[in-house]
């Protein structure tokens, strides 16, 4: 049995794109989630401003959307891909203490599409912290993670409950 | 006195990038932290792959750079800014399970490099975790926020600690 | 019969990607016009720049294919997609008051090329304008309208003459 | 007296960007006109759309800022430029035939905005015709130029009314 | 029988993105050198830098990598290609004079990749150029050219040695 | 006495982009040299394409323009600049065996340009491969190097002729 490696290292230790030439294309799905902490005042100010008209929500969806077609000139390793479909929701978290954010992603390829989807996740959550910043500059970004990938030949993951 | 209002939004609430013309350039910095939590096995084979030549790290550092230099591509409303620096350091924390973030920007112009460092700390994170996602998949990226920040008119800010 | 409604908004009202995975890939393309009207002495000066050896005429239409290539960076919601062919003509129009943009775009895959056509078009319009700003500021750009498209499921399109 | 002839074209017709090294940086601003023309059913469905929270105006105002970021990118011959802010507004026409973009970008620098505010308003219409086109083929995109040019050595520019 | 002529160019000398709309999707490799040439001290540095933890070499493996991403970018009438894998490789040369450089770059699809792999080369030696340029500035890139190339109908060139 | 070392990486090794936040604004130029060697029929052939409205020669100026506001998004470590100017120069060599090309950029800030005239006189040389391989597989591009530099701490530099 051979010990786990990184698989974007050669047997040298230099970083490679992996060859994924011999993969054939299937059709494949993440889901990421993201979180942004803010006080609830920010957060008030959000939902206030979301509301008729207001861009702030939408600007953050754009963001993560047009994030994700730039996966792979951000991440140096991954591969370009024909995206599917993109979508990227934002909501209040239970607790009101910020917003939680997720982001799906498709695509029919070779490889799956997690980076794009943790991305997604990723920008919008940076959108909302600049569009808040001049209110509150404590805001922290975080809970970035795989909640569910299917397609190609490692299979289904959901990630665990509570995880 | 006026109620808080955020910044990036006009009186209609739509979407605008703010105008700085009439702020004066002045030399600015911005330090930001992330970290991406993972198994102890999997910080293992990043820490070994770092050895001697191993591009783990290098291509994370990397990675941090030139999203800096992507920020006002990635976030709708930020400026675009003449960098002047950007340093990007990978530590693995000290419970041993996972690797800290710090990006550290400066500039000499109109408006800060908050963004610029967050989003620098976040590509990082996200490059570690691609490179270490056929390995583990429950890695979760959190603890993104501003650590530091200096120059224009705000002030220096610096995050309570323990916060 | 449910009444027709915008693609790009899910039942929220939200910007999405819409999902483009269940579709097979086809020959596609799209042939789109453009114009840019301008007097008659700066028409002159370009017909005479682009005599032997001139860029002028060039530079428009390498920007035009260039920016058909970044049409899923330039429009939030487009697909990205692997382009076969661009083509952007230029010529004099009949009044002689300007120039006649014409760009067809060809792919193989899921979605249609308009948007491509379209933003060739714009962009070689644009590229004029730029190189001929000096000389006269009158410019307008317009006209910009499919006038072909084919392949996928819509079945073929060709805009009514004389609308 | 000398002819005019095309800044950006060498005396051997040859392609170059223009020396603006010797030309002191001033506050500039640019404001652009687009417009849209659509069916009035077409119009309905962005206005009932752009209703409480629906992203389509949004969308659009987003894309046109991104790119006034892009305009140096996009157009082969036009300086990088530090923009200081831009905005991007859109109204339905009196005639109830579409929509009007109107672009508004300011600098402070060694050359104008003009190419920024038009390629804002090109893109803005661009995208709300990616976002229309399912349910109307025959819009047109026209109306694309300068309506307010200031600062620099060249002096303030207001179009001619009705023209 | 017909003379060779440039296919970029169609029958009136303008530049076109050639048409692969009916060329198959067959498995494509090319592999390009580069080389730049330096002092000795100067490749002395280099190697140094390069012992345990350097980023020198890395720097270059991944600006070259992710650069073969951007080749339909940089290249006008270059087609957007989906890559399956990117290889670049740094040695000193033979003599001691300099650093030999081989990217590998692979892809399913209707064209060939010379030029993401040339690209690769180019931009990783301007990588070098750039984090040694402190210390000598008459170091001189050359030697880039295609070494191997196969798949697609034109089948498979090896460029004679000693060329 | 110091060792000299690559500014590029700090005490650890690890890649930084350099600060240049204490170093003034002043006026500075670069300028490259590139060629690229064919066989006489291929050049005989770019020469017959760039005559009366042939467009070879200036899509590979235009992509060397293009191409040098990208340096700092292709080279990892480079800073973004408001280039001020860019002038591509293409002719062919006193011998018969390809194409010279001189790229000269210009820019007022706190750091040179010779990375921008590199990338210029490179991805000119690319394009040039781009447009004849389909004619000629053994170009090589060869000579990349800095023959001029002035502005800045570092004073004037002039490649010794003959190197």
């Amino acid at each position: 049995m051979t010990a786990p490696r990184l698989s974007h290292l050669d047997a040298a230790g230099h970083a490679v794109m992996v060859d994924v030439s011999a993969k054939p294309d299937t059709r494949r799905e993440a889901v990421a989630h993201g979180h942004i902490k803010m006080r609830a005042e920010t957060l008030g100010l959000i939902l206030a401003a979301a509301m008729p008209k207001g861009d702030v929500l939408a600007t953050a969806r754009i963001a993560g959307i047009m994030a994700a077609k730039k996966t792979a000139e951000l991440i140096p390793l991954c591969h370009p891909l024909a995206i599917s479909s993109v979508k990227v929701e934002l909501a209040p978290d239970r607790a009101g203490e910020g917003i939680d954010i997720t982001a799906r992603v498709r695509t029919t390829g070779p490889t799956g599409v997690e980076m794009e989807a943790l991305t997604a996740a990723s920008v919008a959550a940076l959108t909302l912290y600049d569009m808040c910043k001049a209110v509150e500059r404590d805001m922290e970004i975080g809970q970035i993670h795989v909640i569910h990938k299917s397609g190609g030949a490692s299979g289904t993951y959901d990630r665990a409950s509570g995880s």
